[in-house]
């Protein structure tokens, strides 16, 4: 009478999970399957299962494809580690370190790829299903895909391992979903994390995704999902979490962290959220608002700008100029209340040279409702070092040997109406037609 | 010495889980009381046992009775589906359907109910203990209550299993409780999901909860609790959150969608908070203050209120009108600040006709600060999808076929006296006594 | 081919887990570091383990030792209830009670202390190891550690269970890590529950830390982590979250109750987040900035401080009297938005006797930026319960029969100048030099 929808990876009979996992899931996969056969309306449910990935580095060189609802896979460890730092160290140095690779249940994506292949071809898990209902409820839970390496990408980069392309990605959902839930998972050095289409009602919570070409993709379109409590970082070229055409997101109590060519990047987004986060970047353009992207929420977060502080990056950004904004909206209603915006950043790196930065900008749209917000601008001689860690630690700490940064706390283009500015900068830091926009400046000591 | 500790229910000798997993369940806590014998002071700990729910559908006919502290009942798998768009689906196309119920570690609820039973009789887990301490540390994790059918209940509705009433509860706590957790779970078609009496230090957090009469329930009184990071929304007659005499109650970080006659009811609840939150309902009364709530903190919240698009349940509402206000608020020393309300509204619709649709309202009391609103009001010409996803979907992304409405975004009754207003609307669209209470307009363009 | 990195302690031929799971857990520790054999550079990944620690009761005399990455360690069950309780019942009642201690997947830490002894020998679990990478990826997840006892300190406490002092600490890490996640996690009668240092992306996550000394405590320096959905309460004379040098901390969505010498205190922290919790204490210094703490961001917390109500611990606080402020800071650049303040005290038990109590008070630093919060205060006749739990819920839902009390809202001393106060209490309320800071009063009935 024991359930038999329990799976252990190192207990199935067919493949050797060691060598490729994908072919031990898809045959677990298709044993499920084949035992989903009551048709009674009244008794037929297709419960799915659980299949667990016990700590330990399995070899997936077959794409796992899933097209059953109820599916949870689980292990034991998101296996965190830094390639990043490992791959930036001389290998003469490699014999000393405790360990070179991330753990945990550790999936090591091997998937043979071509050149020009498409994208959904170099997924380690790819979802799949036609017809209705969508498919539903299949999880994610405790456990590491890891890409391995990065590649030369023609960008002239000279350690290919900092160049966030592989072409692999963790979880890539090709088809309308409902219901999923990926949670305490870890996901390194892949070019996309995880890439979702057409989603309802998902949870991205506890995970920890970064030192990834990109980290979350939300395409298509899709409504009332959760990304929250998550620690993210994407690579320099890419979005910690992009979303599309989505309505009812709230994106919560994360903490984002460098790089990403943006920490959100909003494409025609209505009615979603963006508070209570803490976001950190090295570039302007930390989040951005395109396509539209109308009557949003962001309040009661942390913005910091602040320098590259580590030797492989230096001179590396994401080629958005000072004037662009830390926070870059197109788009009618939304509303930026409460917020905390720390700029930090040596004036002989502003670009283009002697521009005021920008900190949020209205480029187009009307009704924006932007209240209350504080921002915090000084100059300081930037640190470089050589350890990653310390390096962005110590630029972390440092508020004392600073001095005040004169920037633009928020600039409305002309194309742009009836916003409302209050209380975030005084008449000479808000640029804007003031006749045709509302304004109230943060009163000034003495005034 | 391998642990007595840990149960399987698909293993227990006793009774056959997938017939009736009450009788196992029951049997495995006799089991675990009979080993509960050390009466020694300095050693006798009754640590309790986890009981596992693998994968699978399991009928539930006995009511499990839970009396022991420490007891953890996990599954592998929420397993949530949409039992309301396979119900509202022709039986001709079911034989299409991948799949026709939800899934995951799933209890069916099979209890067979007497009219005019009392409420608890109708639950699968119900649990009471007299006496001290106070049942403690009861979990429940990663698995679906599933209450199958809605049934006629008499309100003309023609579809029984629309009626959101079949005398079910997911999870009973009769008696004051301590440091309980629920967490992963799936709820549906259950006229109640989680009713909790007296609750100390609670945790709902991580849950799905949806298509049930009434979603969470807390009633009686409690303290310092939190309800955080779940997906909920409950039918057209229920609460998806209802709180009664509680204090520091935390509801924070969840997405709330329709429909639900309120997404969050408070009945004399004190210094507790509800932020950060996304709130989506067809209604007005979306988050309601009655009896005196107080010193209670509303803040960075998005509030949606749009029209029901779903064939299905059209001309159905909570029976309020567009007077009620989407925030209600009978209390004193509330706080409602920084929070996002887009009303999204078909004239047509409107009840009474011709009324200004009224955003935040307080009712009666004093000294509510209600400041840095931002109201959003427009008007739809509503659009109808027999398609619930793809309905919402595109209702949520509608924002530009829209005009502006005219809305009263602060209305403050003539019995409320001393409460202030700032920035959360202008002078015409904030209608009180403005002798008796503090106002300052949001500033208009040009002002 | 079965995995051999999943270990149950009750299975493990070393050592009996009842006795000492400490020997069994090093025990395993040490086979799983015997077989991390692989050097090949390109393969060699050493993927750590899982130990799994059923429920039961675990005696833990040896010190658990952890230099590996990637080992999880966990339990089925939290296992809290309060001990302090039980320790203020007459011993007569003890046969009476249901069960005495707390549970779940519970480890009973039974180290020998000596006097003088290091404050990390008293840890169950010690972390520590040098050289490079960073120890990484350890979690700790869903059981217990109790203290069992606090001890005479000294104090003249009458009743040596209520000192808060026993020398034990639950969790001890004493090099720089990275990654980790304790989640799930209960923590009862510990000098200390959780104390790290130097920390990067830290994850402690929905966990339940109370009646210890302190609950967590960051040192030495840190960066980029997360404390958040915990429930949390410190000893009258520790803190519940300590943090010192950190940059990019975020603290949200926790629900910390009494007592806490402090619920959060800033030790020289930059750039963080305390957002979006309930914070309720019995004394002033609920949230201290000290050190410089600057560019940080307090924003949607509700806080609550009232008086003792539980006879055990009537006439013992903090130390602090109502001049010091509920929110104390030292710094620069701080954001203070979108607050709410609860001050409930009975007027006699003001200290000093006749003082004006402070809410809000900026010792030293330029450039705060203080924004509508609101502030009530009442004054209550304190109500004193031999019940803990219905004592302070009783408190707690006690607005009625209070008077308004007058206090200062906000309080700038002389060495602080350019701070900016804005609608966070009116002329009277809001004590400080106007002619150096910016200021604008809540506006005021009929004004």
């Amino acid at each position: 009478m024991a359930s038999k929808n329990y799976y252990d990876v190192t207990e199935w009979p067919v493949g050797n999970p060691f060598e490729d996992i994908g072919e031990v899931i898809n045959s677990i996969i298709a044993d499920i399957k084949s035992r989903q056969t009551d048709t009674d309306v009244n008794k037929g449910g297709k419960p799915g299962a659980v299949i667990y990935i016990p700590p330990g580095d399995y070899h997936l060189g077959s794409q796992v494809v899933i097209d059953i609802s109820y599916l949870k896979i689980m292990g034991s460890g998101h296996g965190f580690t830094s390639s990043s730092i490992r791959f930036n160290t001389s290998e003469n140095e490699w014999a000393d370190l405790h360990e070179l690779w991330p753990g945990g249940s550790r999936i090591l994506v091997d998937i043979p790829l071509e050149v020009n292949d498409e994208e959904y071809k170099g997924a380690a898990f790819y979802v799949e299903r036609s017809g209705n209902p969508r498919i539903s409820s299949v999880e994610f839970s405790d456990f590491c895909i890891d890409g391995l390496h990065f590649i030369e990408d023609g960008s002239g980069e000279t350690n290919p391992e900092n160049t966030y392309t592989n072409g692999k990605t963790g979880i890539y959902v090709a088809s309308a979903c409902d219901s999923f839930r990926i949670t305490g998972m870890g996901f390194v050095y892949l070019e996309h994390g995880i890439t979702i289409y057409h989603a309802d009602a998902l949870t991205i919570h506890d995970n920890f995704i970064a030192e990834c070409g990109n980290c979350i993709e939300l395409r298509g379109w899709g409504q009332a999902s959760k990304i929250t409590d998550n620690l993210i970082g994407a690579g320099f070229k890419g979005y910690s979490i992009y979303a599309q055409n989505f309505g009812g997101l709230l994106i919560t109590a994360n903490n984002i962290f460098p790089r990403g060519a943006s920490s959100i990047y909003f494409d025609g987004v209505t009615r979603s959220s963006i508070t209570n986060n803490r976001l950190h970047s090295f570039y302007p353009g930390m989040v951005v608002f395109r396509e539209n992207c109308s009557e949003n929420m962001v309040s009661s977060n942390h913005f910091l700008r602040d320098h590259e502080p580590w030797t492989p990056f230096l001179g590396i950004d994401n080629g958005l100029d000072d004037l662009y904004g830390l926070l870059y909206i197109s788009g009618n209603n939304n509303s930026v209340i409460a917020n905390h915006f720390s700029e930090v950043i040596n004036t002989q790196n502003i670009k283009p040279v002697g521009a005021t930065p920008v900190i949020i900008r209205i480029v187009s749209g009307n009704g924006n409702y932007i209240s209350n917000n504080h921002v915090v601008a000084t100059e300081v001689h930037a640190k470089i070092s050589d350890s990653c860690f310390s390096a962005q630690v110590d630029a972390l700490l440092t508020t004392e040997a600073s001095e005040p940064l004169t920037v633009i706390t928020v600039l409305v283009e002309k194309e742009s109406l009836q916003n409302t500015i209050l209380d975030s900068g005084g008449d000479a830091q808000v640029v804007m037609d003031k006749t045709v926009n509302a304004f109230r400046a943060t009163p000034t000591p003495g005034a």
